[in-house]
């Protein structure tokens, strides 16, 4: 497993895919970088001129609703329609999801539209759930991880998507399998848009091996994790952390993989 | 006084204020990072659907109009009628005041709705004032800290508002009370969007002190100061100071703050 | 020629050029502080309100498409426009050119108003000037540099500007006079916008010396050539180098810069 997984890393070096973000303006910098210092490359592009032929030249399509508004969810909804219709696998983020009834109403619709993988933390999957289950109660329960499971099974069955919940453990979902993974560091929740970065790994490894996407999910979620704890250990802070994970998602190698990550 | 800036810090620090930044897409990602440094969480959301739900979750708003346009302008404006409706405070930072009439009149707007603190530089807090009073001469003025303060001191007295004058020496004015705080580092001023940090920072400190306005923006202050001047004694240049003044805001203890802030 | 360029990087840092940037929400804080480390003043703006009056305060203005729709490309219409009228240098970075049709058209306007300076890689080069020339044949060509440099002339000869392909080697072409450096590091290709920031250097260097936009580009990619270069050689990865090279920008003096510099 461990081996496959580095394998999987390998591939994305090596075949460098062609992923298009839709994605907020927070992270946009560092979501490019992150791609970048996997091997992939990144495009951000939004105009509705270009949905199309854009999606048409891509590996894969990452949507993340952060910074949302009527323009840039047209311009969601266009990549993702061509998406669906080349069979081009795509990845949604639900950034603050439960936070307001706007980003309720755009999750739900484009849920609806069946993501390849989805990928938040608890708070967000459990919000996500509490609309297609009763035995989920949203974003004022407490968050053990048996209820986000609950939750990530029951997104999982009502849209067939691969549901992560990233947290100090990262649970992966998908019909019967579950994986957990449990690298990382608490400084990373200091950084803004590691998230997102998870999110936009998860898009280069699903357009490396698009009929996998489980194991795509797996391998960027272990990747980061490895990495981001790695690169804790050498950070004064968190605007080093940010700078390093950087670094080490570009210098990795196997045998340091293999050595640090926790899965099971 | 000393021994107080740090309980305010502490308090951003414990009780993690959700401040929402309706910010300039250049300081977009140093803004959230600087945010969740001091021990706040960051909210951007400018969609108007979701802008009165959102101001109704948070503890603070923060208003920068550094790349403005109609729509985020509207954005603003929203956000603050809900913001003043619900007795939230907010900070606006009139970034390029003076440089555009278009500018200038978006401020003029803002400013009538009386936020909370105002944040700027000599050159924009003059230009601000050169509309209320003739006693200051706008951008073309030499920007002597004496004209400076007077107008602050206009500002505060048309609007309501704290005034802070961020610069080599940072001014902050309400009513009879004058602070000046002369920490920080030339180098700072390399470094895009530091302004813009300041302001946010005030955010997080009104946050959690709605009713000080004065205290949290001279503790914001404060700390931006003691951290960037830290930081830049082991910066090589501005892109280490932008990374090591987020470890730093994050890092620092009382003993190194009391030692260092430099008050009167 | 050597130390001349060196003045040119002094006249900057001495002169402070307003430089506007109409650029990528991908790249901003990076184009942003990689002008500060210069010495430049970066401005950023795009409402239409305020296009005429800011390009009026400027010394030079810098139009990358990397994010364009339809709102921003009418903000490069009147800047351009009113840079046009007033006789004041611009920079065109046509990102992406090639990838889809939306962006073909838009550079085409854009072209058609002749740029002072054209920055781009050997694709985007080439794909701009199969369009004028049939000695040409776009990106599906292998991109020699021959084939390249002869893009570049097709498109200096078109549109009279000076053209810069960027890559391993950079290559500025303007009429008869054609340079060649070979600074840099391919870890820079790992850090996203780093053609983005080689092209807004151009536009402070040529609103220091409008007459001489040929020297400007030489100037300006020489000194991030070399900057990219020293800095790569204290990277850990691509995190620390997007960092160094700011830092260096800042800091480097005559005799490291002539001692380095590849010209040719």
């Amino acid at each position: 497993m461990k081996e496959q997984l580095w394998k999987n890393i390998s591939a994305v070096r090596e075949k460098s895919p062609l992923v298009q973000s839709i994605t907020n303006y927070v992270v946009m910098n560092n979501t490019a970088n992150a791609l970048l210092a996997v091997g992939a490359s990144p495009i951000m592009a939004h105009a509705h001129q270009e949905m199309n032929d854009m999606v048409s030249i891509i590996g894969a399509l990452v949507v993340n609703i952060g910074t949302l508004d009527d323009y840039w969810v047209k311009s969601m909804r266009m990549a993702i329609a061509q998406a669906n219709l080349l069979g081009k696998p795509w990845v949604l983020d639900p950034v603050g999801s439960g936070a307001t009834p706007y980003r309720n109403e755009v999750l739900e619709e484009l849920l609806s539209l069946r993501p390849t993988i989805l990928r938040g933390n608890a708070s967000e999957i459990l919000s996500l759930a509490s609309n297609h289950s009763t035995r989920t109660k949203g974003v004022d329960s407490t968050h053990h991880s048996v209820e986000a499971m609950d939750a990530a099974k029951v997104l999982n069955q009502h849209f067939g998507s691969v549901v992560c919940i990233s947290g100090a453990t990262d649970i992966i979902v998908s019909g019967d399998r579950v994986i957990r993974l449990s690298n990382g560091h608490p400084l990373m929740a200091r950084v803004t848009g590691m998230g997102c970065t998870a999110t936009a790994l998860t898009g280069a490894f699903v357009a490396v091996q698009p009929d996998a996407p489980f194991e795509a999910t797996v391998s960027a979620m272990s990747l980061l994790g490895v990495a981001g704890e790695l690169a804790a250990e050498n950070s004064a802070g968190p605007g080093s952390l940010q700078v390093n994970v950087l670094d080490v998602l570009h210098t990795l190698n196997e045998t340091e993989f293999i050595k640090r990550i926790t899965i099971s």
